[in-house]
């Protein structure tokens, strides 16, 4: 169990105060934002897409890692490369090309990830595992922060694990939603390598800190 | 030609530091904050939605004006209406049932507004409007900011005045692009109450300086 | 002002003993079956289609004028001839190829309607004309029984008597929701030629009674 | 093998005297009424909603148990819970967060059912299993009444029962599509729960001996 | 009265011959070849697109009129400017910003055409004309070779003719559907200045001739 | 490893002179001439529909292998089996009822064939083996000749192959998108039966003689 990466979700952040927030993500121990694009049609929220992008990209040195919980995804790739993402997430559930989409990702020059939805099940990534570099699985139902952890994501993240080895697939995986200390541990030793962490952070007394604890998730604790 | 209502559009804010832009709206005399939401699917382009809303309501003491660029808007009226709009602008070219949609927008207590794209003609709203509160005619194509002035927009707006005098329709028009001191007053001769201004208020080295001006937009100049 | 045709709407009968209540329309002057079907899509209800089409054929000697609020209606239009239809109306927010769905209804040999909803102008059938029977006017937004009518239906109703009669159509002009006895009379003057009622024929004490004074509608009360 | 539940299909029922079938239904052994529903665009049929659904809750002793064959069913799952039902089906098909649908169903005080497509593999459901009351496995193709068992049922519902075992699963497996006495007792013996029975039962000379003859599938028959 | 411009339509060429097919019509007088782009889902017909587009333009000498049948014909207007299209005509009942996709047309160095289905009313273009460099007035409804002529065209096309020249237009009037020498002269009375033909030029004993007779169309005949 | 089935791809061929190139696949052992429907919604791109499948039938005597990169395909089932088709693959990703699809197509007197994306994993074939006659494995992303070919595509024939085997199915592999001679052995090795084959037989200098190489694929060649 190694040291994880950690992206705070900009969904948490205080929208009037950006600049703020991302400052402190800047000096924290994150390894990237976390940016959540919701479109009203794929999930029932809206969040936010392209103004605040430049917005991330302007202030926040981490690399952007952007989960588009959009339709047809396709349409939007280019412009969120262009944008700046150093990684895009796709819905498996939103892509009837699969395949052809984290190859264009990819051939943008990002990283490409491909998010699961809960009851989406892990085998069906078995014939696209060479073409991607991250596996996104949702641990509530995309479409709003604050959600409880749902726990069967941790036998999931099991299997996919198992597969990644299996296959000889060195794919990353990621956990949204109601990630925090409380889990973290127990995510990691399941096998996530990248935690997304909202208001667990955004709304912690002190985020840095939060960030930090997060870090340290994969230490045994005193007993 | 009375004095204008100005609609300073949120869009062309730094969403770095919305606080900060919307204190100076605040401080300014502007009738209203104008709230692009953009889907992506009506619009090719995603701007902003719920989390964004908060944050206007929150610092923002100006009614909002939100425009809703997205399909099948009536999924979202009651998400809005709870979330502080003061006046709710759904798009002609998305409502199949557009009496509905703007009688269920008066329920909720807030104004009915109905936008039209630049090619959709007015004489489409005559059935409609004892139902209407303001129309939003779009000067320029929807999804993006800072778009030159279509210059047909003027007859059209006289057309509009005329139908709603006929009708003795109370509705009130306002306009929404590429609206800047270089065109108001001919925008206020032709018919137009509320003006919306993206980049020429936030953009301007004094946006509450910028706001006076176009308020004065329906004084003659000197010559 | 002639003497109205008179359409009870299934929509208000009793589901669980059809058969008696269509027994009550085969004994009054009704002239039609008012039929709607509502596929949840189109409109926001989802009523019914086939099995009770077949109820309707089988007990009820008044032709079928079958209303169907649906996306995409081509897709069924020979499935609504085949059971037995007399009049098809379809909606004309829902036709890409209006003139081609009307012709095929014809084709089928039955009369082609088309449904106006509350916002649509009558103007927009100016070039099809000529391949309409009839024209359904809502008069309250189409999706549930018992609305309370929209009292602009009336100036509406005689721009397209106007229209009509300008084109030398022949169309009839058929009204539903909300009509009853108070406003059958001001119905016909403006033009209307069909009438459909739900609540006030179904849920009248005497629906033989109810549908014989939607009859008499025409004829000058005393003062 | 134990004694099925049975759930007679309103699809099969005269639907010119419905009380008359549901009092059969009352006195009979049943143990739900079977609803389904059609939009015309998940499936190619229209059949019933809302008007029926009040219907049957008036006038059926029974639970209602609801399939949902509609497009988007998350738009009615409340309507459908308000209505009355005791069990509501989506179709995985149709769901695109599917967990977030059957949590709400079972918010909403009803037991939560998920439907398979004949061509549907049973194991796309091993990561959202704990929120499923039912599955309900098609054995033909929903959208018409009256069709023939497809035999491949039989070693889909054994693999199932499997996987429910396995997972420690208490959720009950539902059969639908040409279920009768003579293919009754191999579904109990493959791990049915509930046959859903439509012409086997309305069509009958009895009804309510067709029942009691289903309950019976499970007693071992002479040879 | 002038002389028409006549555009050949490749709908109805030997497909297992198209460049002899186009030599005739390199030879011949036609001013266009006229394109016919089908995609099963805006009319109910697939007919060709890419690979015949690149057929179409080696071997024609002719500048291409393409004629785009299909659903948001946004995606495809760079790619048929790139494969050489002349005048690129979308449907008006295709297009939610329809003055968008005229100007992107324009920009893209083609001429832009709008085409209106048998039911579209004229007078909906009347806030786009400037816009519009052809109207292409469908005198059949699209999706199929070979129908008959709708004779309330010619009225249209009166009435489109006047609200060009009350507008100060110049957008040329193109008809597709039904034309041949029967009734080419009425069209050009009416007002039309581009006539597509197409089994009236490709079926006919002399393709070249054919063209000729329909440049003829204006000249008066004999009694 | 027997001798290949081959399909050469008209989408490939000449199409100015389509005789010409369909006389050659009519002298050449190919055994199927492969025919590519594409409608720019399923896949971006649109390729020809039934005008070209009437020149195919017409001059080419090898059965039509037609592949639906359509979406609803049931639309067109029909249309394609009237035209002449002897095998129609529709898409699994394109299919709500696919066991319904492929029975359709069956009882229309064709072969069903269903296709699969890169992504798709063969797994979710195990419900419907009994409804297949040959399996369309793409072997590039759909949409665009002269693609590479993706190397995973032969570990996934494998798995097609031991499944269709362990279940006792007949139904035959078919593979398309960047086969040539330098895959097709590996491809036949793998379990493949037909190979689709564009560029390497229409481009090639003799396609006779391309054709005659392929079917050559399985005979082990000199060290």
């Amino acid at each position: 169990m190694s040291q994880p990466l950690i992206a705070p979700s900009l969904l948490a952040a205080d929208f009037a105060n950006l600049q703020r927030d991302l400052n402190l993500i800047n000096r924290s121990e994150a390894d990237y934002l976390h940016f959540d694009v919701m479109d009203g049609e794929f999930v029932p929220n809206i969040s936010f897409g392209f103004p605040l992008l430049e917005a991330a990209r302007t202030h926040c040195q981490k690399p952007l890692d952007v989960h588009l919980m959009i339709v047809q995804p396709d349409r939007y790739i280019d412009a969120f490369a262009d944008g700046g993402a150093a990684i895009i997430h796709v819905h498996y559930e939103a892509c009837t090309h699969l395949h052809r989409t984290l190859t264009h990702i990819r051939e943008r020059g990002c990283q490409a990830g491909v998010a699961l939805n809960p009851h989406t099940p892990v085998e069906g990534l078995i014939d696209v595992l060479e073409s991607i570099d991250v596996v996104l699985i949702m641990s509530v139902n995309p479409g709003f922060g604050g959600q409880a952890f749902i726990p069967h994501t941790l036998p999931k993240i099991t299997r996919l694990k198992q597969m990644l080895v299996a296959n000889q697939s060195a794919a990353l995986i990621e956990v949204d939603g109601g990630v925090g200390v409380g889990n973290a541990a127990a995510l990691l030793q399941a096998g996530a390598d990248i935690l997304v962490a909202g208001n667990s952070v955004f709304r912690a007394a002190d985020p840095i800190e939060a960030v930090q604890q997060l870090k340290n998730s994969h230490r045994p604790t005193m007993a």
